[in-house]
């Protein structure tokens, strides 16, 4: 059962008021008044809980779970334990994800400036954000409606965000612009100078960054990210891309929308994706590449080459998955052989 | 020597007190009484100083050390200078650890709640804690006795730490319960909500995450490490596991007890650990794989499938380290043939 | 054009003044006088603007440039469009960088000390420093003149700067000497004890970590990098070394002068660099390595061996760069093989 120390539950709903929101299918219509007080995963939940099967990993937890029902597509419906109630969908994991939505909504934000907040008198700050304490807000930065501050977050000059963004604390954004609803975990570094320098025997010069960083609505970035600015193009993070913790973001890199990079991805200057491409967790992808959209990275793969849309590549220099495949069972043949086996 | 504005040092101590301490075994028991007021290295200890020889590949290093004592193998004390001091045992690294921590025992906690600190009149801080300046603490919050919490660092909601917990500078915490003797160093980052939603053509649709962190007793965790908490079950760390700088926890991963993570190691969502399993530098896991007590996964391995108690890999994608060497030989002995050789 | 609610621009600059501070030749000498305003990429920039030429990936741009003016060398000079002036040099990276450098001069510190500031009374800050919100400066730490410390950013006893430090928010530095015109960006943490713990059945027992972290004059180092202090020796960044974020340096490192450490590599225990080494993206280097001067290691290299000066090393394990193609190349000869192709 989930803390409610930590968090605030609403509920209960009926089957007929889950299967409603969720776009599932009750299997039993009689059932539909049955009330359900939270979700849980298989192994944890209990006749008041909704959970769901998404991973076939997971059919034996299913066939044993105590959960009073469960989001389940259609032909696992026959492993479902005797009085299981189930919401019959092609996409449990998006219908969970609804129910869970239902009974733990975004906490409302409480318009609040921390008495320990320094904002700038340029600043435009609407009413109704929650500004928490020791924020920093320099000068001419504009916050949209409803903005949550976290705590000691430093946002620098000019710099501004859209309605409903959500920072969470120890944040520090300085030459970025930010869209509307986009959630910044704690630690991120947005808009810091990007890696440029000229080679010279005397040490390296600098390269003044002069680009910003853009990022569109309802992008999602992790814990302890870093992004640095463009050098004189922008760093362009497109809407409803989703980056996770302590991934590296070049400069004048561009992302498209509704990409997925997991933690630890490192994307090398002016490289740029195209929509819903993925990387796996700690990919690498050199500078000045191109990716098209939807292509796929696979986890620790090292990236030297452009890649077609669509494409899926593995491996370090990664090749296209059909020859990563290939040259991992040829090693293993050989391996094998040389054993004498 | 070391620094003494940065460390403040305790002794002397006889030798006599250094082998009681440390479980060695004085070579020369006539030389018992003999004081030392320091440790230090193999090339920079003094006729004053404590040193230890513990890796092979410093033996030459031993050979020309003008330190007055050593903690030392019996193997290799016929190497040694003549008139230092041998502390004879066999795990010199671990007495000389013992020395050590006597000559810099960890700096006792003064109690103090800085005048800059907001801490909410629900949270329990016992008297005997040190809060460092611009520390927030909110609502439920329950510090153990002789707590040292570090400046600018945000404790959560109804967050808890068992006794004698070291928090660095900033570090934020949420929805976690932590155990006693805990050490976590600036910028470590604990309880945001893990990397979890189900792809939607219109953008990822994200899964509330409902579970927690919990962390044992004397657990140590390095700089700007991320860990997420759990999606509906808990992330867990195990008593006495040490975790590097840089490193990435996903939702829902268990740590055993005494697993040892080195720097940039990332371990993707719902894979499990046993006891005593070691992961080198910059070590990637695949979500949901379970890794048996004591295996040990190579610096940069890429894991992709479950590990046997007690086995090594290494390589990406990971195999057992005999299948490795024979394919680094195999490539090696191919690349020579190409050349004509 | 780069957005000047972010930067603060010097000029305009002549020609012949451009020429004169970078070193560049002009190709026609008459137009001396004509006055730029601002430096631009070759896609954005416009008559105003000057921009450059240097990597043979961008010449279609360049020929379709709108720019007035750029950075180019000889062999371009005749793909240049009709009336765009030429500063003709053989270094037109560099020559660009101290024409950003000339309209995007460094900010001036103007001395401050916000009220927010804690400033220990045993603490050296001269006049002319800039001592942002919220800083927390301890006993004995001694600033160099014109430092400028970011708001949230904690330095711990004793630590000394030099002159001209630029020291971003929510840095924290501990058990460290920095050199001068030291560049520090948002979240870097320096000087906190290394992964150094002796195995034992009961848990690992930590060994005090009793060095220093010595960081030369120019260095300049990326948001989220971490550097563990040293054991007993120090951990030393040589002058003008260059390093990226998200950059892991264990206890005892030793960096040269000069080097350059992309983004997310490690550099585990006691590895010693030489001068004007490269680290590419996500290389990790074991410890107790050593890497001569001027030896390259490519991105995702996992580096188990030496390296001699001017060595070049691909791969993981890493190997020569003429060995890892030929290795690359036989994989996929054979991939295609099994192919049947």
């Amino acid at each position: 059962m989930t803390d409610l120390r930590f968090f605030d539950r609403a509920g209960p709903y009926s089957l007929d008021e889950l299967a409603a929101l969720s776009g599932a299918r009750l299997s039993d219509a009689a059932a539909g008044e049955r009330p359900f007080s939270d979700v849980a995963p298989l192994e944890t939940a209990g006749p008041q809980d909704v959970t769901f099967l998404d991973n076939r990993k997971y059919v034996e937890a299913f066939v044993q779970s105590r959960a009073g029902a469960a989001f389940v597509d259609e032909r696992f419906a026959e492993r479902a334990p005797a009085g299981m109630a189930l919401l019959l969908t092609a996409q449990p994991y998006k219908a969970f994800a609804r129910a869970a939505q239902a009974f733990y909504p975004a906490e409302p934000v409480t318009p609040r400036v921390a008495s320990s907040a320094i904002i700038d008198p340029t600043a435009t700050v609407p009413a109704d954000c929650d500004i928490g304490p020791y924020v920093l807000i320099e000068a001419g930065v504009r916050l949209g409606a409803r903005c949550q501050i976290g705590a000691h977050t430093v946002i620098g000059r000019a710099v501004e965000l859209g309605d409903d963004c959500r920072i969470g604390a120890h944040v520090t954004l300085s030459h970025c612009l930010i869209g509307a609803r986009v959630v910044l975990h704690p630690g991120v570094r947005i808009g810091q100078p990007g890696f440029g320098f000229a080679p010279d025997a005397e040490g390296p010069i600098k390269i003044p960054q002069l680009g910003r960083v853009v990022i569109g609505d309802d992008v999602d970035i992790g814990a302890n990210t870093t992004i640095d600015r463009g050098s004189g193009h922008d760093t362009v993070i497109g809407p409803s891309t989703m980056i996770d913790n302590l991934v590296q973001i070049g400069h004048n890199v561009v992302l498209g929308r509704g990409c997925i990079l997991a933690g630890q991805v490192g994307i090398s200057g002016s490289t740029k994706l195209g929509d819903f491409v993925m990387a796996g967790g700690q990919a690498g992808l050199a500078g000045h590449l191109t990716i098209g959209s939807g292509a796929r990275i696979a986890a620790k793969a090292g990236l030297m080459r452009d890649v077609a849309p669509g494409e899926t590549v593995c491996g370090s220099p990664a090749v296209p998955i059909a020859s990563f495949m290939k040259q991992v069972a040829i090693l293993q043949r050989l391996a094998k052989k040389k054993d004498g086996r």
